[in-house]
């Protein structure tokens, strides 16, 4: 048995493509994730077209409903939301969908890279969350017993 | 008849401030807002504590749950979620709300300063907001009547 | 006190015509309703363009995007649903929105025209439905205290 | 790893039997489906009763909630629900269960006739969609890996 | 400006009367509650027939299906759902629709009468609460203004 | 294919403790169920620590808030919520959960010890029931196949 997860994280900048990254591979290794069937969003942008190569879709409504209403497709089917979490960079389309997620009814797993576990995060991702980890823990987290714990840092 | 609001807004720096008190005044000028009957976040801090005052709340349990059932109480209890928004100043706090309350079925009117209106917003929290207007259309928007509406700056 | 409505009524030829004619004198004729600022779809076509004068508006994103967002966005915005229903003449949109309302928890009032009303009617709009009354008690109906009761009519 | 869906047909005439037998058919194939622990509503009218048979049904409450309740039931138990539509015969009940299930998150996938794809649809069930594909993609079709995507045809 | 609510209580022993009683006069008294069009399930029972006057109705599904659909109707056109919750007898009726309430985004008020205020609560029902106050509390509550607080009593 | 459950039961006095052992030995018999996946909120008391053993967390809001959000968790994250429910002793906590999974849209299984199937149940309890069966049933349910049915006692 495994669990699909809909991959919510940022690739715009160095930070975010090194956990991007960090966090995929480790996922990939975790037995109780079917990374295949899971929803990754860069993977998912509306007929494959980026915003970093075509500036065009900027003011393109058909190009930005259709991305939007895909990712909410992604939460909406993957089992479980994972959030790959900056604390000193917290990223408000992640944010959004945590409040969605959460409302919804979907277990939202934020995941912090290790050497900045336990700084201050926001009160109201904080409270959208599940449960939080390190990364270092994400390859053997058992997604198919999730629990709920609070996160051991500050909230602010 | 008038609508009551949830009124989502960060207070923590000059250019958040600068527009929470904009939108204050603008909304208390609204006649078609109940502002005495809505919810100002600020003005319901768990027991009346703020952390800028007790630092030592950033790990305290009870009052961060307190705080974060308040305001998504808040959000529940309103008519309209209000969202003062700094396209470049994005506020997870914010973004969360405009997730939940988007999820659960409120109508998010997003407010963004008129010398910011057009730029860039982040996709997620632009596919949240029902409608975008400027700063200057606050004090007379009918909230009894809401239309939808595309942002009309861009979205990356 | 008074509530206000989501107008949910087909105006594509003329029995829906007729029949959204009569419902909307009724409803402005009842003292429980305010109907000003309630939701009438024909009124809010995106950015005022209908199909009717506008062919090319079928194959248009943008414009199909922003009418359904607005329709949904009435409903949710709205006190109650108000589907105004023809036996012989079903309509599948009147029948999203009566789904799509009792979904996410509005009252459903079913309004039937007095020389229909008992025919029979399908299944899942039938269970959609919190109330089913007829054309001609509408203007009395007591919107600020609606109760359940079962359809008389058959269901097939 | 395989989805269970919910069979969203008619059954009434001669068209939606013919559309419901290529689709069973074409689900009965699909690898990704797991059909025989899927939910097809035909097999689950209120105590194996039908109205065709029993006419006297179509009166009782008991039944009518029973089989109303067991619908509802379907859609939630099911990962996708799958609704077979033909443009020229847009059905009511079907209309409802796209509304219910697309306001409670279920992934919304329209199969359509290839000799009628791209037939004008009502706006109201096209909104409620999060895919349509053509009968003949959907035996194929990965119901692991579901993506979003606008319907080719016209919407009125 | 006033709120509708729904009455959550039972009226089936003598404790839970004489709550309901002391309740109801506070709420009439409180000028931020319209009593006069809140919903009271005692006065909605299906068709106005009462188990205890039609000891048949505990078989009659359309009765109880009725009463049922009346309830969950009750409490979704009202805007608070008040709970007047007895510590020494907590009633399952009343725990469900709390749970039904917390679920789809009411404000549930509990309320308890005075003497046993601090006495030791079920954890579960204590969750979906958003604020316990005492019965002498209730007259002056302002429904307009709600805010959230943890029970001051103990949960187990 | 089998589906993961929230085991809903009380094991405070021996009547629950008796129906709570049979109904765990039945559900580890069943091939459709995956047990060890499944979500025993008796397993995840926040920090492992039980009331009985520690009095003190009566009135420890951590700990109160952690429990309670585990079992919601455990709710959201398992296919079908499973009340193990006592006629003569129905439980305020089960009946909460009842509630909320109906409203999230969890399929519910009630199951009652033979020798009490039959006897009345609350109103609002049976209505957040898909399905109620006797305990002798549950180890040969199929719960792959989820079916909707009336409860045959009555109903109070």
């Amino acid at each position: 048995m495994s669990k699909t997860i809909y991959f919510g994280s940022g690739w715009f900048n160095e930070d975010q493509l090194a956990a991007y990254n960090d966090a995929y591979m480790a996922l990939e290794q975790n037995p109780t994730v079917d990374m295949y069937n899971s929803y990754i969003p860069r993977e998912h942008q509306y007929h494959d077209l980026e915003v970093a190569d075509h500036p065009e879709l900027l003011h393109d409504r058909e190009w930005s409903t259709g991305t939007f209403r895909g990712d909410i497709n992604g939460i909406k089917t993957s089992d479980v939301t994972v959030a790959i979490y900056l604390p000193f960079d917290e990223d408000p389309g992640l944010a959004m969908e945590i409040g969605y997620a959460h409302a919804i009814g979907k277990h939202v797993l934020m995941v912090i890279p290790d050497e900045h576990y336990g700084e201050d995060i926001n009160l109201m991702t904080w409270g959208g969350a599940d449960n939080v980890i390190k990364m270092s823990q994400l390859s053997n987290y058992n997604f198919n017993r999730p629990t709920f714990d609070f996160y051991e840092g500050g909230v602010y």
